[in-house]
């Protein structure tokens, strides 16, 4: 390759893999890095590490899933580093307390779920898989003891998350200095080139660029993504809040979570969640009808996770139900036995629709509660089941009695 | 034995045994130790650990183990642990810097030395001698994650050297963490029952307490010793600082050091080095002039490293040459092949009795340099070396000259 096509090419790979980095450190090891790897065609090696402490993964946890997808695409080395052994130990980042050790067997279930919903996003079959207790179970004590002697107190005292506990007189055990550490090794046992993390993570991943530099190796680059925003716009985006779109949501859950953000957020989630080009975003932000741009943001998301097709088919569901009002398409059917019940009991207990009867309430105060598009309002109304009414509460609600 | 016989037993171990301890934690726990001991003939099992980062024992260094030796006496079993593994850490207890790992083989030429002189104090073929790499070698990273799970940062922290050195912004290494935690966990492996140390093992042993119960053991015994004056009377004693007595020295060393000690540090010795009962002290204290008490100290002292004769030789040959001024006692002797010499080059070159001029000088010119007891004052003269001269400089060195 002429050195011209060369730069070109790093450029290339460059601007693609920086794409939606809140950092990275640093910016000229990086392209040195890539430039090294197209010349002699040597695939960087790019660890992704995660804990098998839970499993269902959402869109947040894709993005830098969806990173690594890029590099493996462009002919690198994706290593989907999980961490049998440090979930043992738990990493505290971001927590405010001492995390529970976790069972062989729950961290066994864990990684069947989640390799099963990895396809969804990266080739599998191409994805070199790695397991931490395949070289940490077997460190001894003077392994560790030079581990450690790497690093001082003040240096891990530093991290964020130890200082505010430490200040707020709140117990930090010191196995939890231990995580950092042996994150960082597993950079060394897998001669990492890249590190790919969110930005909580930095200062794990920085450890592991200071450990490979201690074992005489080529530090890694260390690439930081932001956490990506829950649905309310506030919050990042997470499972036990509720604000969430998982990868396995069905595409008219997708596309109607979606619907609900806001202008902002949605333009965030264009350039985080989505391969648009960025002018291309700029466009469509210049020059697209909010709603609409907002129905083509779930309608890439849904093609990413999904296919065309159905992507085509979760907007034309949204469009009849909720848009135009058209009550002949193929509705949730459910059997209730009774013959009459309370509104509150119908949305609480029988449809679970709400988890209390306050919400229920609300909604139907509000005017949100529907039989065949009529509001009522009384909530002490008692229905009449009928088989082919149509049942409307909120926004996203709806399905058809069925005797 | 009878309940009355068994706690006149408790208390009779119980007073010897705490002659001389500055804490021990906690006593009622110790009574009942030794009383559990005593009903059921099971010797107990004290410990106590030493480094092998020196070799020169001075009796400083005795104090703890003559308090070892007198477990021995009573029936106990002392265990003197050797801290093969944690030496390559080094203690950093009152140090102010992070230490340097020692090499095996510095490691193993200690040890040598160290049990060789041990013999003076201890019957060392009824003492069990155990090396902790036995142990600490073998513990893998899921050990040592278990041992670190018990600590918190914030108790490591407490310890004085560590806090203070991190208030100066000092590192502090994360290994020497793994000091005390290891320290503790010998107890574990040995099933301590007493631990004993220096009061500035405190914090390392109280440890091992820790980590007894933390392993559902019967916790041990903290017994704390103060640690010895030097014979300046002001600093820890240390071969360091030159204010020691080692338990090598010559009997008429020893007899010459202890001479030189002030009054009040001599009833310290008293208590601290010999096993006179405290009464008699206090008897000495009070009846004993203290010229004719610091010889029964000196005496008492070399009776314990030699024997009652080599005691009363040694007093012989102090009183002789420099109470009595007597010179036809049998004196050392030395050859010099030179004719005529400087008194400065003599002193200074020949005979190593001042490693500078300056301090030769001094001496001369106070009058302290005298040839067959003549004092000559002339820094510049020149002696001429006959057979049989006597030299003497100072209070403490003398020899005769043999052509």
């Amino acid at each position: 390759m002429e050195e011209k096509e060369l730069e070109k090419e790093v450029l290339r790979q460059y601007n693609i893999l920086k794409r939606g980095c809140e950092e990275i450190i640093n910016e000229a090891e990086f392209k040195e890095k890539l430039r090294k790897s197209i010349k002699t065609n040597t695939p960087l090696k790019v660890k992704f590490g995660i804990d098998p402490t839970g499993s269902d993964l959402h869109i947040g946890h894709a993005v830098p899933l969806r990173k690594l997808k890029q590099f493996q695409d462009l002919g690198h080395e994706p290593i989907f580093l999980i961490g049998t052994f440090t979930a043992r130990i738990g990493d505290p980042t971001g927590k405010s307390e001492t995390r529970k050790m976790l069972g062989m067997d729950v961290i066994e279930k864990n990684i069947k779920t989640y390799l099963d919903q990895l396809k969804l996003i990266l080739d599998i079959d191409k994805l070199t898989v790695r397991y931490n207790h395949e070289w940490l179970e077997s460190l001894n004590l003077t392994d560790v003891l030079n581990l450690l002697s790497k690093f001082t107190v003040s240096q891990m005292v530093a991290r964020e998350d130890f200082s505010k506990r430490l200040e707020a007189g709140k117990p930090v055990s010191l196995i939890e200095f231990m995580y950092p550490i042996l994150q960082g090794y597993d950079s060394v046992e897998l001669n990492a080139d890249v590190e790919l993390g969110a930005t909580e993570q930095k200062f794990n991943i920085l450890r592991g660029r200071d450990l490979l530099k201690d074992f005489d190796k080529e530090p890694q680059i260390c690439m930081l993504m932001p956490i990506l925003v829950g649905l309310d716009g506030v919050e990042k985006m997470s499972k036990s809040l509720g604000n969430y779109i998982g990868v396995k949501d069905t595409p008219n859950d997708m596309f109607g979570k979606i619907m609900s953000i806001s202008d902002d957020l949605m333009f965030v989630y264009y350039e985080q969640i989505t391969d648009i080009p960025i002018d291309e975003i700029e466009e469509i932000k210049k020059n697209m009808h909010p709603m609409e741009a907002k129905k083509k943001l779930a309608m890439e998301l849904i093609k990413i996770y999904y296919s065309e097709k159905e992507a085509l088919e979760a907007r034309e569901y949204f469009e009849n139900v909720f848009s135009k009002k058209n009550l002949d398409v193929e509705l949730p059917e459910v059997s209730i036995s009774l013959d009459e019940v309370s509104i509150i009991d119908l949305l609480v207990t029988h449809l679970n629709f709400y988890k209390s009867t306050s919400e229920a309430r609300r909604v139907i105060t509000q005017g949100g509660f529907k039989v065949n598009d009529e509001a009522i309002k009384d909530i002490s109304h008692v229905l009449k089941l009928e088989d082919g009414l149509v049942i409307k509460a909120g926004k996203k609600n709806i399905v058809r009695i069925k005797k």
